[in-house]
C-alpha cells in the first residue's frame, strides 16, 4: 500500500512541476511566457528528478504505467502489483494537474484559447496523424524504457528492477533528451498516466473557457506508450 | 552562534546571486538583458545550490523561514532555534541585496521603471489577487518543504533533519523544477525571507528612481509560504 | 562480440537524440522550432550522456571513431578490436537517423528546404573552407579526446583505458561545451561516425524534397575529427 | 613543474570553451548567434568543470591568479608557486584564445565591428565607471573565492586546499552562478588571467578588423578580482 502511495505522489510531484511549466509557458499573464521549448524540455526532465526522487526508495519510482509494463514484461517487477500501479499514477497525474489548476486559478480564468488551456493537461500532435503519432510516441517510449533497464541496472537474470534515488539524475536527463530530441511531433506525453490523468480533470475541471477534451487522440499517448515499453522489453530481453 | 553566522551567509549568497539574476534581467543597460525565465529558473536553483553547500554542513541550509517552520513543526528541528534562524535569514537576505545593489550600482542608477527596481529586490504577482496568490505561494512551498523532507532523508522517527552539501543539487533541482513550473503568478518568493529582507532593503536604500515598496503585498509571500510549510509537515507527518 | 553491440546501440541513441534535436530544431511543423543553439548544445551533450551511460559498463562508451582511434594511438585500447568498434559505431549512427526519420516522418513531409533536410542527418560549415573547417573539427575534437583521456582516468602507464558509466556526466558536460564553444564554424561533428552514417543514410531514404547529400564536404568532418584526436593522443603520450 | 604545466593546461581549456563561446555568439556567420546570456553563462561554467577536471588532481585547479592568491592569503597554499602558477595561467589563457582564434578564423575574419572582435578576447563594461566596475569585479571574485574554500572544504587549520576533480561540479555551478547574477555589469573577468592574457593576444594577433585593445580598462578586471580575493581570505580567516 505505502508502494502505491508514493507512486501517487511521485506521479502528482512530477505533474504538478511538468504541466505547471506547461501553463506558465501558454497562459495568459504568466511570468514564465517566454521559457520556449528549452524551459520545457528542462523543466519536464526536472519534473521527473523530483518524482523519482521521493518516490524512489519506496515504489521504485516507475510514475508510468508503460515503465511498469515494460518491466513487468521483461519479468523485473511482478504483474500482481501492476493494477495498482497504474492506478495510482493515474490518480497522481490527476491531482498534480489539480494543483496545476490552483496554482494559475488567476491565468486560468485569463486565457480565452482552448487548445492552450487544453495543452497544460494533456498532449496534442503538431501534425495530427494517428499511425505516425503512434509511431513518435512509440519510438520516444523506447528510448525512454530502454534507459531505465541499463539506469536501474537490471542485467542480473531473475533479479527485479527498480529505481533508487541515485538513479534521479541519469533518468532525468534522459526525459531531458528525448523532450528536446524527440518531443517536437507528439509533444512527448511517453507516459499514458500523464496524458490520461490529465485529461480526465480536464474533462471535469469548471475552466472558463474550456473547449473539447480531444477524446479522439487520447488513446494515441496510451497505446503508444505501451509498444515502446514493450518494444524495449523485448529488445532487453533478447540483449540479457 | 555559528549555525546562525552561516544561515546569514547562505541566505546572503542566495539572494546575492539569485537578486542579481533578476537584476541582470531587468535592469537597464546589463549583459544579461535576454535571459528570460529560463535564466531565472536556471539561476535561482544554481543560487540555493551555493547557499546551501556553503551552509549546510554547519546550519543544515535552511535559508527559509518556512523550511525551519516546516522542520520545526514536523518534530525534525528545535523550537528553540527558530528564532535566531530566522532573523539569521532575514538578515542574510538583506546583506545579500544589499551586495545586489553595489554591484549594479550604476544600472540601478541609469533604471527609471519603478516595478523593474522593485523586482530587483521583492516579489510581485502577475495578476494581483491576494488569495489566489496566496494559494500559488503555499503550492509553491508546500512541493519545496516536502521535497526537503525527503531529500534529507528524515524517514526515520525522532530523528532531526538537516540539509547536507551532498543535498545541495537535489534542492536545487528542485527549486529550479519549482520556478519553472509554479513560478508564474507569483514570481516564487517560496520563502519569507527572501522577500521581507529585500523589501526592507528596498525601502532603506537611495534609490534613485524608487516607487513604493509594496507593502500591501507583503504578507502574501509571508504567509503563503508558511502556510504551504505546515501543510508539507502535515502531509509528511500522516505518512510517517 | 557485446562490445560491438553496444558501442552500435550507444551510438544509436547517441544520434537519436542529438540528431532529433536538429530536426525539432529545423524541419516544419515542430514544437521545438525554438530550441535554439542553446537547445542544440544541451541536448547534445545530453544525447552523449544517455549513449555512454547504457553503453559504458560493456564497451567502453567511445560511440566515436575519433575516440577509437586517439586510445588506440596512445597505447589505451587494442588495434585489433577498432576496426569493428568503427563499423558498429557507424551503423549505429545510421540506425539512429533512421528512427529520428520514423519519428519525424511528418515533419520531413512537411519539409522543403533541402539545406534543412539535409542538417537532420550531418553537419555543414557556416562558411565554406575546407581547410579551416578541417582545422574547426580538429580542435574541437581534439577538446574532446584529450578531455576523455582525463575523465576516463588514464594516467596509468600500460593499461587501457575506457569509460565508466560514472564518467558520462564529465563527457556529457564536455561535448556541451565544445557545442557551445567551438561548435559555431562546422556545427561540431567532431565525430566521424556520426557525420558519415547519417550522411549515408540521407542519401538511402526517401525524403520527399531530397537535395544532395553534400559529398564533397563529407571528407571534412572524417579527416578533422580524426586529426584532432592523434594530436590529443601525441599530447598525452607526451605528458605522460 | 607538472603543476605548473596543468594550470597551463587547464586555464587553456577553461579560455577555449568560455571565450569560445562568445566568439559564437558574437562573430558573424556562426551558428550560435542566438546563445544570449544563457548560453554564455551555462557555457563558461562548464568550460570551468573542464578545466578543474582535467587539472585538478595534479595542480588543484586555481586556473585563476586569485584563487592563487586567496589561498595563499588565507595560509591554504604556499607563497613560493604564487608566481608560478599566476604565469601559467596567464599563458594558458592566451594558448586558449589563440585555439579559439583558429577555430573561428574565418569568422574572425568575416567580422568587422571592433568591440565584438574584443569581446572574445576581453571583457568590457556595461557602463563603464572604473570605480563601480571595480565593485562588480571584486564582488563576483568575492563570491568565487569565498566559494572556493567552502568547496575545497578547507575548514581545518594549517592544511593546504586544493580542488579536486570532485569539486569540478560544484565550482562549475558556482560559476554559473556568478555569470548569471553578478556578470551583468562588466562580463565577469572575475579571473586576472582570463581577461590580462587574452587581451595581451589580442594585441599580438594580426585580426583583419582589429581596433584597439582597450588597456585603459586592463586593470580593473585585474584589481578587481584580487581584492575580491583577499577579501575573501579576510571573511574566511575570521570566521576559522
Amino acid at each position: 500500500m505505502t508502494a502505491y502511495i508514493f507512486e501517487f505522489i511521485g506521479t502528482g510531484m512530477l505533474i504538478l512541476i511538468g504541466n505547471g511549466v506547461v501553463a506558465n509557458l501558454v497562459l495568459k499573464d504568466t511570468k514564465g511566457s517566454d521559457s520556449g521549448w528549452v524551459g520545457i524540455s528542462l523543466a519536464w526532465g526536472i519534473a521527473v528528478f523530483i518524482g523519482v526522487f521521493i518516490s524512489a526508495d519506496v515504489s521504485g519510482a516507475h510514475l508510468n504505467p508503460a515503465v511498469t509494463v515494460g518491466l513487468a514484461t521483461a519479468g523485473k517487477f511482478s504483474w500482481s502489483l501492476v493494477p495498482g500501479y497504474i492506478v495510482a499514477q493515474i490518480l497522481g497525474a490527476m491531482m498534480g494537474n489539480f494543483l496545476v489548476w490552483l496554482t494559475y486559478k488567476k491565468q486560468y480564468d485569463a486565457t480565452e484559447d482552448e487548445s492552450a488551456l487544453l495543452a497544460t493537461f494533456s498532449t496534442a500532435p503538431a501534425i495530427r496523424s494517428y499511425g505516425w503519432n503512434l509511431v513518435s510516441e512509440a519510438i520516444g517510449t523506447f528510448a525512454l524504457v530502454f534507459g531505465v533497464f541499463y539506469i536501474a541496472g537490471g542485467a542480473m537474470a531473475n533479479e527485479p528492477i527498480s529505481l533508487g534515488s541515485l538513479d534521479a539524475l541519469p533518468v532525468a536527463l534522459l526525459v531531458m533528451g528525448i523532450g528536446f530530441g524527440l518531443g517536437g511531433p507528439t509533444g512527448y506525453a511517453i507516459n499514458p498516466a500523464r496524458d490520461l490523468g490529465p485529461r480526465i480533470m480536464h474533462a471535469i475541471l469548471p475552466l472558463r473557457n474550456k473547449g473539447k477534451s480531444d477524446w479522439s487522440y487520447a488513446w494515441v499517448p496510451v497505446l503508444g506508450p505501451i509498444l515502446g515499453a514493450l518494444l524495449a522489453a523485448l529488445v532487453f530481453i533478447v540483449l540479457n
